[in-house]
């Protein structure tokens, strides 16, 4: 990253840049510090590594082959997912991370001339898409519970989307409800579901009766693969076919030989996938009860992360308390109504023991 | 894919679209069969694998870390391609392929309100990102002996792009040339240096004096790794930072761990891809004169490909005939005038030897 200086200087040479990129405010990814002695609660991975089985298949693919380009389409991962999902191979798409079904899903599905809805408190990256491609969008404001409620969704609209859970609160919607909105709205509806693995109905069931519903999902948080880069988008083969020609005219490649062997083999290794997911929701389950106990407000998760505000200590306060002690969490200084909240990343019981032991001292 | 009839129930059903979408015409790469009998002589990949070294490396990897997401800039990788180069880590963009970094450069850079300019007979991927950005543009005609004539290039415009050596010709440029052009046009000049490892001279030498030039390259040719996708783009810092800007609006960490780590590994074992790529330098002098005594007329490569027309037997005959012998080469049907080639990527010399021998039989 550059110093403001050096950005004030190439302002100045800016007349080669096209007209977008001074309007961009990019998103900004949480840190991914070098220190291995911190106890890193600030991104969302899993605490358990890939497993052997997954592990021995990437290893196996180390040779001679990375010399070919990958299969561009990852027809066998797509079968793979589909076949896990019951659904046919024409009703999914893989990205490099579920970042890029996202972005392609803004610039091919959401340019409307009508505005496209979101959460005002969600995932930051929604408004840069929309600065990227030029996008109107409208916010609609959590309740005072931090809750999405959907009625507020019933307007013109040029599409809706939201993470379910939702992030940073981590509250999931029911499946009724998600429902109950795609009866009634026309437009593209997308449910970000990055954080589904973790105790949150998948809206994937819905996709053969709602053509203009998609959902997207990650290999980073529930399969252990952040490191990978593997995401997907599932939908109807009319909203699928429109991102495999927005992808197919931006980078024909976008997933290497190791990271479509990866993703399939974390599929077939399943029940790996599960125990790690029931192991991360029984250490939320805990750590939520401590904190409650010390003081905390933490609002109901079905992600792999908690969101929570002491009553008598800042949420910056017990960020830097907890860095001081070597423990990393996330904490947004904007907005306002949020700023008083820290987010921490679900880990190991260990991790969580710790955390809760650390916290002890810091409220009391 | 889907089949035409798909395609046209798709079409009534595209009113969820967004109004770019219908105007795509996507990209088509290279065939990946998945016969592995067939000698693969279609997408210009490096005979050789990657090094054992890169292997080594890779595989040392796989392992817990994979749960962690990757660094989202790349930073080592960035220092060691400046170090290589001579540049400041400033000067140097990471990008998934090199046609991630192209499909940046054309939304970030040569969106103008003059038409880009770029070679009627090139690398076909440009005039569809042209498309996706809506990007006015004006191909020059190649002159008759099939060579860029940079002369031509000098007229107003909003930016100029094209490969070195250029595709799927293999002409190179010298640099000389580039230099001629640099001094006298003052908007963005990329050169496309996917080729550039066999023989060509890269315009990176340059990047220091004109703040305009951005040369892009590729890791899936001279370094074996067309497999993982990683490509490059090195610029003054000033370009840089809106690419940087651009990928930042667009995909936070579009290079994985392993891919990180193979690419900073090829570029320690210098020596392993200098013979390499000599090795390939040599098979095309004995496939371009072999060619030459059995009547084809070879284009002067500076690539790991040749393009070549035969004097009596169309190009698309030698295709077939070729893949009737288990043989896969590139054939472009349009435009017509080079419809009549075809294009051959270098093999090892023993590959090359059973080439011209099935060649020999099919010109009889």
């Amino acid at each position: 990253m550059l110093n403001q200086q050096s950005i004030e200087s190439i302002k100045k040479m800016s007349k080669l840049w096209g007209e977008i990129v001074e309007k961009l405010n990019p998103y900004t990814p949480g840190e991914q510090p070098n220190d291995l002695n911190l106890l890193k609660l600030n991104t969302n991975e899993n605490p358990y590594g890939p497993s052997p089985y997954v592990l021995k298949n990437i290893k196996n693919k180390c040779n001679d082959s990375l010399r070919l380009y990958p299969d561009p389409e990852s027809i066998e991962l797509k079968k793979s997912l589909a076949e896990y999902h019951n659904l046919s191979p024409e009703s999914v798409f893989i990205s490099n991370g579920s970042d890029e079904s996202l972005a392609f899903i803004f610039q091919g599905l959401l340019k409307k001339d009508k505005p496209v809805l979101f959460p005002n408190i969600t995932y930051s990256f929604y408004p840069v898409y929309c600065q990227l491609y030029e996008i109107e969008y409208k916010q609609i404001p959590l309740d005072q519970e931090f809750n999405i409620n959907l009625d507020d969704y019933r307007m013109e609209n040029g599409g809706v989307i939201f993470p379910n859970p939702n992030a940073p609160t981590g509250i999931p919607k029911s499946l009724k409800e998600i429902e109950s909105l795609l009866s009634n709205n026309n437009s593209v509806v997308v449910i970000d579901e990055a954080y589904v693995d973790f105790g949150t109905s998948s809206a994937i069931k819905l996709i053969n009766k709602y053509e203009n519903l998609i959902v997207t999902q990650s290999f980073s948080k529930g399969r252990s693969l952040a490191g990978m880069r593997i995401g997907c988008a599932f939908s109807s083969p009319c909203l699928i076919e429109a991102l495999n020609r927005i992808k197919n005219s931006f980078n024909s490649y976008p997933i290497d030989r190791l990271a479509q062997i990866s993703a399939m083999s974390s599929i077939t290794d399943k029940i790996y996938f599960e125990d790690n997911c029931n192991k991360v929701i029984a250490a939320r389950a805990y750590l939520e009860e401590q904190l409650k106990s010390i003081g905390f407000e933490v609002l109901p998760s079905g992600a792999n992360f908690i969101f929570t505000q002491h009553m008598q200590k800042s949420g910056e306060n017990i960020y830097d308390e907890l860095r001081k002690n070597k423990i990393l969490v996330r904490h947004f200084k904007s907005p306002e109504k949020i700023s008083n909240f820290i987010r921490i990343t679900i880990g190991t019981m260990n991790q969580m023991h710790k955390l809760v032991s650390v916290m002890k001292e810091i409220v009391k």
